[in-house]
């Protein structure tokens, strides 16, 4: 048992990443990580809050949560937290029209925006959608912009499928900020707004929640950065080196989310 | 009269830049720009040293040469300095088997090289060959080294088309850069061994040799950073920011070549 443990103590909230920590997703609608669809069930039956807070932005919710159901998970679309809306709140908020370099799968979620005469550019993880034609459109939109505005879904390096690791958005968001000379706005984690929304969905105080992810910079940095604690699941894009990384240090480290609950509900209570 | 032309004083050599300088590259092989041909054809007959420097990496340096003869320009594919030859040679000289995400029709370059069992990637500007599927396989494979070795042909951010502005491979660069970890080595501008070799093969100091483009960073900058004097065009790429770049001071700037070779017979004999 990890002698860390006791930094769960007073833990009444937990954040799960999605990707990676869930399942891994892939052709045929992904695989469940071992021991994860019951992790989640005894969570929930525990009585600590449980929310999901995914960067998944390939996908609308309804399906992403359709898919993880028919892998047996106990979730709904109303617990999960994801770029999507959050951006469409940020495009209303300051009254943006995008020029949206998104998959098919979640054009859907931004169906309410108004995207004529684009003033800015949003970038979500496009996957095939990542051709050289939409990335230079999404370039000439901004370069012909007098305040360019990029906005872009998470900043992620990577993520596992079943078949290995992808490019995520992050590269691509560089892309467009080193051929533009702007900066982008990131919607997702580590954002600490992201953070903290969830965590306000919750109803439950940073102090009082753990992160659990695969992603040591964007899931357990970004927590640990809001006051969180963070642990750090080895599936999906966990790699050795992360448990030396230069920058961020989990409060644990665990085989997969069967041991972080294991871990957690022998300690929230002490 | 431009009151900066006295320092073109003792120039003996010309690098010229191609793309948006001599012509602006498109559909149907591009289109000269105005005077160029001309200017190309006084500086060769004014006795001045001239050579070609250019980070075109999208096609092979015979290809580039025949559409600009067919332009009307006096060039010899022995004229011009571009990356492919010197990627060549820093391979050999370190024993790098490249996986190659390039052009097809710059591929023929690589003909001598061993691309079996891949220990680096090389990117150039791949134009449409920038997939998502073969950005994430040079991704896979640099993620599979121990060491990843990523060896970029330039690091423009665009360039000028007839039809616009392009994205080029810096930002493709950067991508593979941020997922990846790594930093990548530059063949082609700004790189000093870059410059230093196109110096060579004319045979020219570089306080005695000008460089004249069209990009106030990869061109002006570079060339200054040699040692070399610096004209920036007004034409391809020039935008009238980067005549209050924060830290590249062209030594003049001119609105196309033809003005340049004016001041250059001008003032190099004073």
């Amino acid at each position: 048992m990890a002698a860390w443990g006791a930094r769960l103590a007073g833990v009444r909230g937990v954040l799960l990443d999605i990707s990676g920590v869930l399942y891994d997703s892939g052709e045929g609608g992904g695989k469940p990580i071992a021991g994860s669809v019951d992790a989640v069930a005894r969570l929930k039956r525990s009585g600590l809050k449980v929310r999901f807070c995914t960067n998944e932005s390939q996908k609308s919710r309804s399906r992403l949560v359709g898919e993880l159901r028919s892998l047996g998970f106990n979730i709904h679309e109303g617990e999960v937290t994801a770029p999507p809306p959050a951006a469409c709140q940020l495009l209303k908020e300051r009254g943006l029209r995008p020029h949206l370099l998104v998959h098919d799968e979640v054009r859907s979620e931004f169906d309410q925006v108004d995207t004529s005469d684009p003033n800015c550019v949003v970038i979500a993880d496009a996957g095939e959608g990542f051709s050289y034609q939409n990335m230079n459109k999404a370039f000439q939109v901004l370069m012909g912009l007098d305040t360019p505005v990029l906005i872009s879904l998470g900043q992620g390096r990577y993520y596992k499928v079943t078949s290995g690791l992808m490019l995520d958005v992050g590269g691509y968001m560089k892309a467009l900020e080193y051929a533009c000379g702007v900066e982008a706005e990131v919607v997702g984690k580590p954002s600490p707004e992201f953070f903290k929304s969830a965590l306000q969905e919750m109803g439950v105080e940073a102090c009082q929640a753990v992160m659990i992810g695969d992603d040591i910079v964007g899931d357990v940095g970004g927590a640990q950065r809001c006051g969180m604690r963070a642990l750090q699941v080895r599936t999906g894009k966990f790699r050795p080196s992360d448990e030396h990384h230069p920058e961020v240090r989990a409060d644990g480290y665990v085989d997969n989310l069967a041991e972080a609950v294991d871990l957690l509900l022998q300690h929230v209570d002490q």
